[in-house]
C-alpha cells in the first residue's frame, strides 16, 4: 500500500509525461487506490482530445475503484469538452474520496470539487500543491496571464559568448547538452527564433534523437519572428518535418520599435492553443522579450570555456544601470556532460506579485 | 588514535593555514604520532623565516616523539636556510617512521628522505599525494615553472557582463561573494590589476574584513600593470596600507604589443619571492594573460542576473575561432550567498604535459 502523499508524488511524476503534447490542456496524473490503499489504476493525460488522467485510471481499476480514493494532480474537470466531465465519472465509479493537489483556475473546467462534494464524495485539496504547480507551471502561468509561458534558452561560454570572433559556434556545448536541448524542446508547444538566427545558422528547430537523427512523433510549432519577411525560401524551418509560423508585422502588428509586437504575438499563440514557448535566440530577440517582461524562465547551458570575443549571449535587454539588472532565482544547476545547465525563474517585481 | 591516512588529511588541512604568508616557501603541515598512534604534536609553517611545520610539532611533542611517526605534507627539508634541516631534527628526536605526501622538487631543499633513510628512519612517500599537491599547487607550479602561479578572478552576470551599460558595477555580486574575494586575496602573495582598472574604479586592493573594515595583518603586494605610467598620484593603490609595485615598460621591458612584457613581469615577481598572483582585471589584461598561456586557474563569481549590455568580463584572449576556445576543467562550484563561485584549472594542451 502507498500513502496518499506518496501517491500524489507519483501522480505528479506521471503528469509530466504529458508535457509538450497536452496543450491547450494542462498535464495531469491520477492514481486510484482501493480501500486498502493498494494502487488499482493509474493514468496521465497524454494528448488534447484523448482521455483525461482520471478516465485512464478508472478504466484500469474497473470495479476495484468502488469505495477507493482518487489521487489527482489537478482538480477533476466539471465540463463536457471533447470528453465528458471527470467529476461525474469519479462519482459514477463509486469513488469515496478524492485528493487534489491544485485547484483548476479556469472558469470552464472548475467546479469539480464542489460537484463531487455535493454527491457525497470526501474531497481534500492542496496536497503537494507547490510541487504540482511547479509541474504544471507553463499551463498555470499561461491560463492566468492569457499568454504562453516563455522559457529563454541559451548556450554560452563561461564569459557569456555564444559564438567565436569568426562567427563559429558549432559546438560551444557538448553532445550531451545538445541532446538535453532536444529533450527540452520535446516538452514545449512552440520553439521560437528570430529571422536573424534563421539567416545566420539555418536551424531545423525540430525535436530529434541526436544519436540516430530520428524525429519525435510530435513536433512543436516552429515560430520565426520575422518583422520584414526576410526568412529565405529554402530555409530549413520551412521544410515539412514540423508546422511553422513565420510571423511578420503584417500578421500581428508592429510595436513602437517597428518590429513584431511581442505581446500581440504571444496572445496570438495563446489563441492557437500554445501554452509554452521555448525562445532559442538570437541575443537581440531574447533581449526584447526580457525588456518587455515576457520571459518566465531562463535555461542556460554554460560550457567551461572562455572566448574573450564573439557574439554575446544577450543584447539590449533594456537594462542601463546595475540596479536595473534582470534578477533571477536559480532553481536548479545540473552537470550535463562537461557543461552546466542553469535553470532560473525571473524574480518577480512587486508589481507582478498578483500573478502566479 | 588516528590512522596515518587520517593524520595526513589533517596535516594537509593544517598546511593550508599558511597560504599567503609562507612565500617563497611552500605551505607544510605536520602531525606527530606516538607509538600508539596518538597525536602528540602538530604544526604548520606559518611564515618565511619562522619555524618549519616539523619543528613546531617536535617542540609540542617533546620526548613523546621518540619511537613515533611524523606525518608531513611535503618532504622534510635537508638544508640549512634561515632554519636548520628538518631531516636532522626528526632523526635527532628519535622519530622511527616518516610518512610524506609530496617529494620536494627543489634542488636546494630535497634529499630529506635519503638522509633520514640513511639514518635508519623508515620513510614512506606518496600518501595522499594528489591532495597535498593540490594544497600546494601555487608553490609547486611556481618552482617548477620559475614564475608565479596565476589565478584570474572575475565577477560577472550569467551573461558575462562585469558592468552595466552606464559603467556601474557596484555591486554585481553579493556581500558574501565580496567577503569571499577578501579571503581569497588573503591566500595570495600578490594582487594584480591593469592601470585602466585603477583609473576607472580606484580600488584599494587590500585584504579587509568587510564587516568592520579592519585590515589583515599581512597584505599581499599590490601590482599595477601600467605600461605608460598612467596611475594617478592619488590612486588608493599608492596608499600606505600595503606594498605596491607600479610596473612600467621601463622597468621590465615591453612585449611585441608595446605593453609590459608579461613573461618578464612574472619572472621579476618570482625573483621577489612571489609564488602566487591573483589577477583581478580588467578584461583586456586578463585576455593578454590568457592569450600568453600564463593563467593557471580561473575563479569566477557569477551573479544570477542578466544585463544584456555593458563591459564584458573578458576581452582579446587571442581566440579567433571556436576550436581554439580556452578550455577549463571545473574543479569546484559553490554557492556563495545568492551567487555562484566557479573554480577551474586551465586544461593542459599536449605541449604543457611536462609541467605540473
Amino acid at each position: 500500500m502507498v500513502t496518499e502523499d506518496e501517491a500524489m508524488r507519483r501522480a505528479i511524476a506521471l503528469a509530466a509525461r504529458g508535457l509538450g503534447t497536452t496543450s491547450p490542456n494542462p498535464v495531469v496524473g491520477c492514481l486510484l487506490l482501493d480501500a486498502a490503499g493498494e494502487i488499482v489504476g493509474e493514468g496521465f493525460h497524454a494528448y488534447a482530445g484523448g482521455p483525461h488522467a482520471e478516465i485512464v485510471a478508472l478504466a484500469q481499476a474497473g470495479e476495484r475503484a468502488r469505495g477507493g480514493t482518487a489521487v489527482v494532480s489537478l482538480e477533476p474537470c466539471n465540463h463536457t469538452g471533447r470528453t465528458g466531465p471527470c467529476s461525474h465519472a469519479l462519482i459514477n465509479a463509486g469513488v469515496r474520496r478524492v485528493v487534489i493537489a491544485v485547484d483548476d483556475p479556469t472558469s470552464e473546467a472548475a467546479g469539480g470539487a464542489v460537484t463531487m462534494r455535493a454527491a457525497g464524495v470526501q474531497v481534500e485539496t492542496g496536497v503537494r500543491r507547490r510541487e504540482a504547480e511547479q509541474g504544471n507551471v507553463a499551463w498555470l502561468t499561461a491560463v492566468r496571464r492569457g499568454r504562453p509561458y516563455v522559457t529563454w534558452k541559451f548556450a554560452a561560454t563561461l564569459d557569456g559568448r555564444s559564438a567565436a570572433a569568426d562567427g563559429t559556434s558549432q559546438w560551444i556545448t557538448s553532445a550531451p547538452a545538445r541532446s538535453d536541448v532536444h529533450l527540452l524542446r520535446g516538452t514545449m508547444d512552440a520553439i521560437m527564433v528570430g529571422a536573424g538566427t534563421v539567416i545566420a545558422d539555418d536551424p531545423q528547430l525540430t525535436v530529434r534523437d541526436l544519436k540516430d537523427g530520428s524525429l519525435a512523433i510530435k513536433q512543436p510549432l516552429r515560430v520565426v519572428v520575422d518583422s520584414q519577411g526576410r526568412t529565405p525560401e529554402k530555409a530549413r524551418v520551412r521544410d515539412v518535418t514540423a508546422p511553422t509560423w513565420i510571423v511578420t508585422n503584417r500578421e500581428v502588428g508592429a510595436g513602437p520599435d517597428g518590429r513584431v509586437d511581442l505581446n500581440a504575438l504571444l496572445q496570438a499563440l495563446f489563441g492557437r492553443g500554445i501554452r509554452s514557448v521555448l525562445l532559442e535566440g538570437g541575443p537581440t530577440l531574447a533581449g526584447s522579450f526580457l525588456a518587455a517582461g515576457l520571459v518566465d524562465q531562463v535555461i542556460g547551458y554554460v560550457a567551461p570555456k572562455l572566448l574573450g570575443a564573439g557574439k554575446a549571449a544577450l543584447l539590449d535587454a533594456g537594462v542601463a544601470t546595475i540596479g536595473d539588472a534582470v534578477e533571477l532565482d536559480l532553481t536548479d544547476i545540473a552537470q550535463i556532460g562537461p557543461d552546466l545547465r542553469f535553470t532560473a525563474s525571473l524574480r518577480q517585481k512587486p508589481s507582478d506579485q498578483g500573478a502566479f
